[in-house]
């Protein structure tokens, strides 16, 4: 029987090619197959060419994981793509998850490969708002009950961090972004800055700078991040600050 | 009078030349002008060698960035280098808050280009430990009040976020930790899961998976990054990994 290979899960950045790292791009072409949701191994379609390539559909998270630790249990040297940084809700955790059951003989190594994420990526094109404390928030309940992100929502409104909302809504999901954005309103001022990015770095690429009070009239959906700002960020000429001080404690 | 030039502040990654993406070579390369903190502008020398660069010690980050934007109102493209990703807690913040007291006629164009953040490099190098909501806290009270940092290490700790923690102790700055610890530890069990990641992709990188009982035993400086994972978060084999979904709402 052979030696156990590798899963290299690798962060491609969130779109732009000159936003892939050097290592992301060395790892991917390294490896003898490629595993990944199918939009994003498309992204990826010239460095990948003539190897091995299994193009799983959105959702099927577990099914990409299991398919590259059992392929890396043969022996194979195995890319998983991940969008952005694999760690931020990505397939790192979900390859390293299923690893735990995967026994002695046949486990493989798993390596990380970080790249820029989501989360960043958005970030840069508001400005800084990421410049003092802040919270993500995913506010998919497919995995997660929503009263623990309704308790997460409350905690970081109140403690006046920045708050970044990833997966804010879908098709299937529409009522969760409006509920988060009352429960916010609870402990903000509904003229609080928010910054609205879809597809950073992508082909139509949208950025909007709004106030928590309107949020609701800004297009979201799956490809969006929202930052909310701390009663300390500020918005001007379409750019968002988050100052790295605060003077006062009394606010 | 020359027209106003461009401010770029980039992120040039945790360290690893292979780390820093193509577009920030790009615009390291493109720009007339260097600033920097002088740890950092030798990080990139081979690139920048015969340009004009400043480097300044650290502490001076208002410095830093005056004098960019100065340069850059004089029709300079300025690079602006920070580490890791400029957003958080970075370069960025700081010239978009100088930029908002300059001018219109010497108001130069800033540009944020985003990079592989310290804390999603310490991340990966400890598995999965941002697998779910987590909330990054800065412990250097040097411009924010303690209260304010308690509070929202209170908040985060009570709401179940993994806990990020930067700047979490340096020469001046050596009890913070411990108080940080004893605030998480009145709403976390001892056993809580905490990797702690010093000079990530750097030379005499270290990395240690402990518990948030015996954090204080593992040396921490300005150059670590401490992760404290959520109550399902899981360490095996020198890995952490915090899973994407909660199953039980009552824990």
């Amino acid at each position: 029987m052979s030696q156990p290979g590798t899963v290299v899960v690798v962060g491609i950045g969130p779109g732009a090619s000159d936003l892939m790292t050097p290592r992301a791009r060395a790892a991917l072409v390294a490896s003898d197959v490629l595993v990944g949701y199918a939009g994003y191994v498309a992204l990826v379609g010239d460095l990948v060419a003539g190897k091995e390539c299994h193009a799983l559909p959105l959702g099927q998270e577990i099914e990409r994981a299991r398919l590259a630790l059992d392929l890396a249990g043969k022996g194979r040297c195995v890319s998983v793509i991940s969008s952005g940084d694999p760690g931020v809700y990505g397939m790192a955790g979900v390859v390293l998850e299923l690893l735990r059951d995967v026994t002695e003989p046949e486990r493989p190594e798993v390596i990380v490969v970080p790249g820029v994420s989501a989360l960043m990526a958005a970030a840069s094109l508001l400005g800084a708002p990421l410049g003092h404390d802040f919270a993500v928030i995913s506010l998919s309940d497919l995995h997660t009950p929503w009263d623990i992100i309704a308790r997460r929502l409350e905690a970081a409104a109140g403690a006046d961090f920045v708050i970044a909302l990833l997966n804010p809504k879908s098709r299937q999901r529409a009522w969760q972004l409006d509920r988060a954005r009352e429960i916010i309103l609870r402990s903000r001022n509904g003229e609080s800055v928010v910054g609205v990015v879809r597809n950073a770095y992508r082909p139509e690429q949208g950025v909007v700078v709004t106030t928590l009070g309107r949020l609701h009239e800004v297009r979201v959906d799956m490809f969006t991040t929202v930052i909310i700002g701390n009663s300390c960020t500020v918005g001007f000429q379409g750019k968002i600050v988050t100052p790295r001080g605060i003077v006062s404690a009394e606010r």
